[in-house]
């Protein structure tokens, strides 16, 4: 067998979470190496080595190095095509765009108001920093209208790009799980076709992997 | 010939102009199919059956809508792989990965700081919109950090992915060029390495033909 895929970052981060489903999905053995980022070391001269903006997650497969979530996502779909989920990035280049647009829906108009709200609503309060009220509001309206559009597209297909769970979906995954867990869940309880897409998703067992792996690990029985 | 492919949007706006310059590069005709910004066009339900956010462009090839314009610019890039320039996208899944890595680094950390800096600095005068300097000091501190790991990449390699231009650099024109028509330009210009690139990516043939299409037509002479 070939020797895993390395994985850096903290499996909490949602950009490292997203790589994490991606390759529960495909079957792609992976390493997961800790960054501490409390302690600064995604700016340390090494790992910006392989990730020039010191930031989470990087990727390296057989002496290749690759940054960006998304980037990885979709090279490791393209890499192992013919393993795990085969349909998560399309299977000609049709499908490919389709799933892509929705890919960069989500990067584009889901994920900077959603980002902005889980580091707001979960992680702010943890790290004692005080909540910007005003920048939660703009950022609630932005996400409903995003939420309105995939309400209605939801109405005419079961996923984003079509009949199949695809990486459009996955790559909501992440921020998705966090929103749901505070007051802002009920933007997507609120929406008929987004909770129905948003049980379905997340209910994938790629992704309870990923929900356990975020999860302190269980005392062991003596 | 086949039918051109249809782009939807006005060439001023920075996604337009992004596939515009990609289908030049690519050698691909297209129809350019105004969509009147000012009167609300793109809010419009036939304009919201191709482009379901009411975001520009969309774009139409052989009965098949695709909206986003990175998605739309990698769609054209698979799609007419060989002709135009064939290096664009890559011509192997390494040279892809390299280039999509780069091109999420512009779509998430070039970008964001990019276009808000554009608006306010280019578009808010024009429309007669109060500028934000809170916002624009902080968005000019966000470019000047992306820029400075651009500026060590581009001491390492003549292009963002590599050795040749592609879908990556191709990408950061026209926010680029925006920018560098105010004071903002400095950023560019006080950093060597992202200089250089500044002189050689935005002096490509296909960017000056987008510069002439996005200018108003000379009038005739009678």
């Amino acid at each position: 067998m070939a020797a895993p895929v390395k994985l850096y970052g903290p499996p909490f981060s949602t950009a490292v979470a997203r790589v994490m489903v991606t390759l529960l999905e495909k079957d792609v053995p992976f390493q997961l190496l800790p960054v501490n980022m409390a302690k600064g070391e995604h700016k340390k001269p090494d790992y910006l080595k392989i990730q020039p903006f010191g930031q989470v997650p990087a990727f390296q497969d057989e002496g290749v190095t690759i940054f960006e979530s998304r980037a990885i996502s979709r090279y490791v779909c393209d890499k192992y095509a013919n393993q795990g989920n085969r349909g998560l990035f399309g299977t000609n280049p049709l499908e490919k765009a389709s799933i892509d647009q929705w890919l960069e829906a989500e990067g584009q108009n889901f994920n900077p108001p959603s980002s902005i709200l889980v580091f707001q609503l979960t992680f702010a309060p943890r790290m004692k920093i005080k909540q910007d009220e005003n920048l939660i509001e703009q950022n609630e309206a932005k996400l409903a209208s995003v939420l309105d559009v995939y309400d209605r597209r939801l109405n005419e297909s079961k996923y984003l790009a079509g009949d199949d769970f695809t990486l459009a979906d996955l790559s909501h995954l992440p921020n998705a799980q966090y929103l749901n867990g505070t007051d802002d869940g009920e933007l997507f309880r609120s929406r008929k076709n987004v909770e129905r897409w948003w049980g379905e998703v997340s209910s994938r067992e790629s992704w309870k992997k990923v929900l356990e792996m975020q999860s302190p690990p269980a005392p062991k029985k003596a």
